[in-house]
Parts: structure tokens; C-alpha cells; sequence
């Protein structure tokens, strides 16, 4: 039995409060901040996920419009109920095509791909090898599957050697290496060929979250697999997302025919959710129609990235090589980050600010995401507004 | 170390044509069928979850067009970072008016809002008192909270007595009940304001997912909260979907601001996806408001199932009284529940067939979800078919 005090009256979400007093005091407190519709002229988005500035490009929004008109503004249902569509079918074949897989399959969310092909493919029978550092969506997704029996095991951020050990110290039957390519704080593309030689070896399937590389590595953006030379190999599936490169929302499993048909008959997060909503899907293919007829897009991406991650470090900061698109800025504490990414912002340059608990070293950095279409003028302003605005000593 | 036999160059995805088999063999096949863009002039959808047939409102469309050009295709990122719209903020206003709620938080789907608020609740200092029946992204939320360290009680379904117990026997600080208000194979809706005493008794928090129930019940659809008397009661929350009766995609939290701002802040699947994308949530604020302009469609509605229920009940079939607008009809086996459904299909009348896993109780039926918009003659046509195919001896 409880105690006393729970009876009665009191407001059971009161104690709320405290926690957000406490948050506050260790400076942890977060706000919304609504953007404007509409990059202002002489302002700089350096802080969201469209890196190929795909979300405002006018045939991705009419394409969005016009699947609401003909398919509806929702899905209506589960994708195995009414949720279906013509339109979700040619997004899977061209997703899959683009990316080498056999076949694919869209979610709501890159967050719950990640946790339905998890969990469909992790039973008591199953070894979860993962990496430290994974995004949160595969961290959910294996204690979800833990809760199912499964084992998990994590080995050192990019370690393959560690993961190499992991999978070979299980005594599951089966097991799976889990990790994200180009990890989402950092920005580091971690060696794929290597993990992937590694299960090889013993015979685990290889997941990977290509949140943050579909659309921004590999040869036209085909993704971290196709970079690694893991184009349609056997034993590898990719979650991606259709929310960041594709300027859209939703997720897919890119994988092998056998994998796909049993995530749609198996996976919870499928099976149990509305189905991706049509504008989302129609605006998805047209972004990956434009990209398919512009392959340099990538490119020209990544180079921007390293050109302005280079001046950073010229400028005496402590900014990461970016294999991707991400250079992340490193502050010396959590208060000064903040402030430094409120200077930027009061002169229009919005970047991000990442700190615990959304880091996996505890420690604080300014996190800025190239795109594709940023003029010189406003990489020009970016790098001056950065390097003028940072706090005494960093670096 | 695990044994030889996973070494080398088998396919770690091979195993899954077995356990495809197996389903297969038990009468477990789910596979997509693409619905076609528009109802077919002689058909009759009675399967998908539009329940005021918003999805393909013309006004609601066009919202959704209409806000892909303004905010883009997609959110950008997370709502913490480049998410966040004023339309958004808008949605949220809206949503919490129409519910009596103080604020509100959209999430990007129903299933990332449960788990979102359950998680953010729960830790190992709390009960999680839930519904045997819960619908499955409770249940994940519950499997998330757990491996947290929260203790995860089951009561019998819409048995508020045993809830009471279940209550009362933990000797956690904090307790909240989960369950749903209309549980979706059913649609029968529980005892919400008895589960509600219950908590008030016991210094318990009530948070309610109101996925089938807003848009439905309660006056001009505002919801079970309000249908129970509950409309902004402290200790209360609920979770809901915009891609039901309000036609579009994604879900929120409806309750206190102390909870709200415990959302934005610590809810994970808040903070680590992708906002949701413009054209979902012009879509939702569209139908909101035209839902309340025509506050007698939900009442409607719910006229229009209690008619179905008593005609098939009438008929001889074992259909369900409906508290909402899912009317279910139960069938002798798996193998009967899915041939009526086809025969409905072939007949041009949509319908659910749900079968285990997806059924609490294992036994298989065709599930009817009622439209606002059906006409006269669409809804005779219904009847006609259903009872028509019916199998030999069902009933």
C-alpha cells in the first residue's frame, strides 16, 4: 500500500513543476521557438535537417498538394487496413531502386521504422550488438526488443574491433549489429565496410540508420551502404528517413524482399499506425525524383560542408571534419553554447544547440547542417557570424 | 560463443521465409492491398478510420496544399530546433479550446505521442496501471516505462473495480492508469469517469487515449474527457490522433500545462523526431474547425452505427452496440472472418477483418467503421451486403 499523501486531492502532475524548476537551474530548460514561414533574405538556416532544401522547393510542396487532392489529406488507416495507395507503392519501388534494395517499406516516422523492424526481428532467440552512440529511436527500439528477451550489448562508439567481439562473445542464435552511419551530433560517418565485414564473419544481419546519409552520401546520394559498397548486399537493411534530405516526413526499411514482407505482416509500428499521410508520400517522391535529376546536389553538399568546417578550424575553433553534412562546433559548458547560439541567431544566423541529455559525451557544441542551396553570400555571413559571435577562450 | 552453423556466408535474413511460411499455414497472411484515389460511386468504405470523412474534404485538401506552400513539404527537424511553426501553434490552441485542455503538444504520429507521454511520466518511481486491452503503442509505451523501472499492473477490461485494486495494492509514489477510451476493435468505450474516481481516490494521475473517441464522442465530438464530465480536469490528460476523424496525420497530448511543458522538454519522441510536417497540420486545423462549424456530425455519426448495429443484430448477427461509430460482428474462425470480408470487398463494400494478433480475446471478426457522410442508399447497400455474404451459421 501507499503512503497517505497520495490520497485525496492533490494534483497528481503538480510535482511536474519541481522537475521543471530543477531543469531550469541546471540550465537545461527548452523552448519552442516558432521559425518564420519563409527564410528571411539576409538570414541563414544552418540549423535544420532539409540539407537539400528540398521541404521549400516549389514541385516537392505542388507535388504535396496534389496527392491531397487525390489520395486525401490522410491516410485514413493502417497501411493494411484503407492506408494503402498507388502513391505509397511507387515511393517503395522508387526508394528502393535509388538505394539498391530489393524492396522497401514506408512508416509514419523514421522514428518508428527504426523501432518496427527492431522489434519484428528480435525475440529471445536474438543478440542486439549496438553501437554506444546510436540515435535514441534504436536505443527505444532495443529496449523494446530486450523487453521481448532479447540481448543487448553495446560496443564503443565506431569500434568495430568491440563490436567484432560483442557478436562473437553471444550465445544467441541469432544477431543483429545495430547502428546509425552518419551519427546525427557529430556528423561522423562511421565505417560501415568494417561493421559489415565483421558480421559477415559470424553471421549477423547488419541494420543501419541512414537518417543522415540518404540523400547526402555516397555516389547521388544513394546512401551510406551504397558509399560503403554494400549496394543490395545480402544480410543489410537500412532505416532511413523521408524527413530530412527528402524535406518530407515519414520513414522507410530499405532491405531485402523476405525482410520487407515481414515487417509488413510482423512489425507493431506498421501494423498499429495510420499510414504515412499522401502529401508526405507524394512530396517524398518528387524530392527523390529531383534529386535522381540533379546527382550533383550531394556533392556540391558535402563540400560546402567541409569548406566551412575547414574556416572554423582556421579561425582557431574546435569544429569536426564533417563527412557528411553536420559540423558541430565545440563550447566549453552548457551555458556558454546557449548564449553563443543566441548570438548567432539575434544576427540571423540560426544553428543549432545541442546539449545533455541530447549528447553522448556530456558535453555541449553549437551543431550547424550545410545545405545544398546556400548561396556563397550566405556561407560568407554564416562563417563571419559564427567566428565573431563565439565566447572568449573557446576554441 | 555461438555455434558454427551461423558462420560464414548464410543469410541472416534467410530464417524469414520459415516464419512467413508458418503464418501462411496458420491462416496469418496480411497483405497491402492499394485502395483506389476515390471512393468508387457504387462502393462503400466501412473500413478505414475517417470518420467524418475529412480526409478527402475539399477544404481540408486544399489546407494542406495550402500549407506546404507556406511552411514547406516537411517540418525541417525536430520541433526544438527548425520544427516549430506558428501553425503549429495554432493546431495546439485549437486543439486545447475545442477539449477544455489548458494546452496541447502535437506529436508526429498517435503512436509517438503515447509513448512520448507515457515514458516522460514514468520512471522507477512510478505505477503504470493499464487496461488488459490497451491499444499496442500503450502497450510499447508500457514495455519502454518498464525497462525504466516503472511497475507495469494489468486490470481486467473496463473492470474499474479491479483497477481500483490494482491502484491501491502499489506501493509506488506515483500512479497513473492507461487505457483507452474507445478501444478500437470493439468500440466500446469504458467507464471513463469511474476509472477517474478511482484515481481521485487514490492521488492517481488519469491519462486516457482518445484515438477513437475525439471527433466521435462527447458534444460536437469533444471527446470522452468531456463525454465523462472530465472536460479539463486536473489530474487528466489524453492522447488523440489527427488521423482519424480529423482526416489528417499525426497525434497529440491534450492536458495541464505543467504536463505540456514536462513534454517539450523530457518526451523523447518529442525531442529526437521530426516535427510534424506543415501540410498534416493545416489538414487537422482545417477539419478542427470545420468539425466545430458543424458540431451535429459527430451525434450523426453515432445515430448512423447504432442503426447498422441493430440491423445486422436484427439480421441474426452477433454485431456489437456501438458507444462510438466501430461496429464489430463476430465470425466462427479466422478462415470465415477472412472469406466474408472478401465477399464484402467483392460485393464493393469495404470492411475490416481483424484476426489474431491483432484481436484481444483471438476471436476473429469483420470490424465496420461508420461514416458522418455516408448516404441513405450507401448505408442500406452496407447492410444488404453484409448480411448477404454472410457465412452459413454465423450469428
Amino acid at each position: 500500500m501507499h503512503d497517505e499523501d497520495g490520497m485525496g486531492d492533490s494534483d497528481p502532475f503538480e510535482r511536474l513543476g519541481a522537475a521543471a524548476a530543477e531543469r531550469a537551474a541546471a540550465g537545461l530548460t527548452r523552448r519552442l521557438r516558432p521559425r518564420p514561414p519563409q527564410e528571411a533574405p539576409d538570414a541563414v538556416d544552418l540549423a535544420g535537417n532539409d540539407y537539400l532544401g528540398f521541404s521549400r522547393h516549389p514541385e516537392v510542396a505542388e507535388a504535396a498538394a496534389a496527392a491531397a487532392r487525390r489520395w486525401g489529406a490522410g491516410a485514413t488507416g493502417s497501411r493494411l487496413v484503407t492506408g494503402d495507395t498507388l502513391l505509397h507503392r511507387e515511393l517503395e519501388e522508387e526508394l528502393a531502386d535509388f538505394s539498391g534494395a530489393e524492396a522497401a517499406l514506408v512508416f509514419s516516422s523514421g522514428y518508428t521504422a527504426n523501432l518496427g523492424v527492431v522489434t519484428a526481428l528480435a525475440d529471445g532467440s536474438t543478440a542486439l550488438v549496438c553501437d554506444r552512440h546510436n540515435h535514441a529511436s534504436l536505443i527505444d527500439a532495443a529496449r523494446l526488443a530486450k523487453a521481448r528477451g532479447a540481448q543487448v550489448l553495446l560496443f564503443d562508439h565506431a569500434d568495430s574491433a568491440t563490436a567484432e567481439a560483442a557478436l562473437a562473445g553471444s550465445a544467441r542464435e541469432h544477431r543483429i549489429l545495430l547502428s546509425d552511419t552518419v551519427f546525427s551530433v557529430d556528423g561522423d560517418l562511421t565505417d560501415i565496410a568494417a561493421l559489415a565485414r565483421a558480421c559477415a564473419e559470424d553471421g549477423a544481419a547488419l541494420v543501419v540508420d541512414d537518417a543522415h546519409g540518404l540523400g547526402v552520401v555516397g555516389e547521388g546520394g544513394a546512401g551510406a551502404l551504397s558509399a560503403a559498397g554494400l549496394r543490395g548486399a545480402p544480410g543489410t537493411a537500412a532505416a532511413v528517413t523521408l524527413s530530412k534530405a527528402l524535406g518530407a516526413q515519414g520513414g522507410a526499411v530499405l532491405g531485402p524482399r523476405p525482410l520487407i514482407r515481414h515487417l509488413v505482416e510482423t512489425a507493431r509500428t506498421f501494423i498499429f499506425d495510420t499510414g504515412l499521410a499522401p502529401p508526405a508520400a507524394g512530396a517524398a517522391l518528387a524530392a527523390l525524383r529531383l534529386l535522381r535529376a540533379e546527382p550533383e546536389r550531394p556533392r556540391r553538399l558535402r563540400s560546402l560542408a567541409r569548406r566551412i568546417s575547414a574556416e572554423l578550424t582556421s579561425a582557431g575553433l574546435a569544429a569536426t571534419a564533417p563527412d557528411a553534412a553536420v559540423v558541430s562546433v565545440l563550447a566549453d559548458s552548457r551555458e556558454e553554447a546557449v548564449a553563443w547560439a543566441g548570438a548567432c541567431r539575434a544576427a540571423g544566423v540560426d544553428v543549432g544547440c545541442f546539449r545533455p541529455p541530447s549528447v553522448p559525451d556530456g558535453r555541449s557544441r553549437l551543431r550547424l547542417t550545410v545545405r545544398a542551396d546556400l548561396t556563397d553570400a550566405q556561407v560568407d555571413r554564416a562563417l563571419e557570424t559564427v567566428v565573431g559571435t563565439r565566447p572568449r577562450g573557446s576554441g
